[in-house]
């Protein structure tokens, strides 16, 4: 379930015209543009962006990119645009980014469902100019790179049929490559990213009951290069994805400074998802609300932006 | 330009039921047959499909396989399939069969769009419950499954824009791993599998300007393993698909006893597309009209339909 709160007439014309007086003149309401967009779907942000372009002749993307700063200004940016155009940017910046953000590329390639991960694909064509395997070949080498090409390539089948005796069969195939620590991963590779992810779960079911425990904690055993971490990472964005973001959230919060990129990236991505499933993982192992944490490692616009993606106004 | 040839004003009801007609009872109408669907387009094909299915509570494909027989039915099978459905069933055929046709699902992924590539895998999906990628995975190994793969869940951006350098520098990449007669294909599968067609075509000229020959003289001199050959197949494809299929006719209409297969996939795949500028391609290189070749090594219903095909009655 998602997170943010909607009212139940909007209109696309006002909105923009709100926007526009709070972008005018020296100074900028903030207050007023959370209040706005941070009240609205995927299609009515859209709808405002057209309104804004038509009343003004400007594109309110870069107006807002002019008026505001900082994290507030990125989340803003992050939120405005579409989702699958938000998800291109966000893999194009891991892409490039020195840091190595790896398990952005493998969160989109895994997490979506086949036509969402198309929809990415498209637009980041629409974008780049360039299709996304492209440039994450370009910018990967060796074991790492033949994975998340992979996983960026495919178009899992999306039905719920399963083969049980395959799942059985690719359970031993993975735990003879994890258990032997074997340098050749092509069969972990093709197995990962070619299996619709039902199939994928019955065999992580059957690898758990035949060898005595879960995949990743097998996977944990591993080396922890650049691979290794996109594997786990993979795997675990397939078995449990509420669980997965519940991770990166807490280490986004735990981390000494937080880890502002990380935490945008959850809560704009799936505010208008599941976010209400998250917050309740993150409770559980947490024991404190995330609007709590996210209050307490954050500060002014940007807080305020994000706690009302989580649905709690100030 | 296609070859068949459409009357203005056609009724699928009117056509299902002359199809009906000409399966009732004991013989069967070929002629009748041949007459109706060897001169409609796809889509009304399917309209009759559908008219038929209505009318008569009959699957009108089931009913032709068992009023039909050999290279005649099949195909007719082939022809009345939509176009990603009837590739979704010959990269399947071409997956399982021990005569390893790798050329066809290089064909597939290598001439068609991005979007009707995706269309095909979107039929896969829906005819066999998994995913094309997946069942090319399971059937391959080595080189050749990761060069296979890659090109069949490819999405290629579409676009005319070039990077000269980038084609420069690539060009020396390929040449460098051909000369040098690598064993890490690694580069060439990246090349080959994720940059776009105009970008390929501007390397591939580099290619030739720079190192004196064409990439595939060059390639002619590689190994014939099946990777060789498909990469071969591959540039072959992307450089100029009329001259491909042009060879494949030749060496079908040239082989003792005639590949019927060979002969009836290019034949029934691009009737409605560029069969025509194939045809021309055939005549220049060959000295003989294609449906003069076609008419001397087949014969019956099957002749009858390849040349209503190729737009020539009896």
């Amino acid at each position: 379930m998602a997170t943010i709160k909607v009212p139940a007439n909007t209109s696309p014309v006002q909105d923009a015209e709100a926007l526009h007086k709070a972008c005018k003149g020296w100074g900028t309401d903030e207050k007023a543009i959370i209040s706005i967009l941070g009240h609205r779907y995927s299609y009515q942000r859209k709808q405002i962006r057209q309104a804004y372009e038509e009343l003004y002749q400007e594109d309110l993307i870069r107006r807002l990119e002019s008026e505001l700063s900082g994290d507030f200004e990125k989340a803003v940016y992050r939120w405005i645009l579409e989702p699958a155009d938000r998800d291109a940017v966000l893999a194009n910046v891991a892409i490039k980014n020195a840091k190595k953000d790896h398990h952005v590329i493998v969160e989109i390639a895994c997490i979506h469902s086949p036509e969402e991960l198309l929809a990415v694909r498209r637009a980041y064509h629409n974008r780049y100019k360039r299709s996304l395997e492209e440039d994450v070949a370009v910018h990967t080498t060796g074991d790492l790179r033949k994975l998340l090409v992979a996983l960026v390539s495919t178009f899992r089948y999306g039905g719920d049929e399963i083969n049980a005796r395959l799942a059985n069969s690719e359970a031993d195939i993975l735990h003879d490559v994890i258990k032997d620590k074997k340098v050749n991963h092509e069969e972990v590779i093709r197995i990962l990213s070619t299996r619709s992810k039902a199939q994928l779960l019955a065999t992580f079911n059957h690898y758990r009951d035949d060898h005595g425990s879960s995949i990743t904690k097998h996977l944990l055993g591993e080396p922890s290069d650049d691979f290794h971490k996109a594997l786990r990472t993979a795997v675990r964005c397939i078995i449990d994805p509420k669980k997965y973001y519940e991770k990166v959230l807490r280490n986004a919060i735990k981390k000494i400074g937080t880890d502002e990129d990380e935490l945008t990236r959850v809560i704009v991505t799936r505010a208008e998802k599941d976010l209400k499933d998250i917050e309740e993982v993150y409770l559980k192992r947490n024991s404190v609300p995330l609007d709590q944490a996210v209050a307490k490692d954050t500060s002014g616009d940007y807080k305020n932006f994000l706690l009302t993606l989580l649905g709690k106004e100030d």
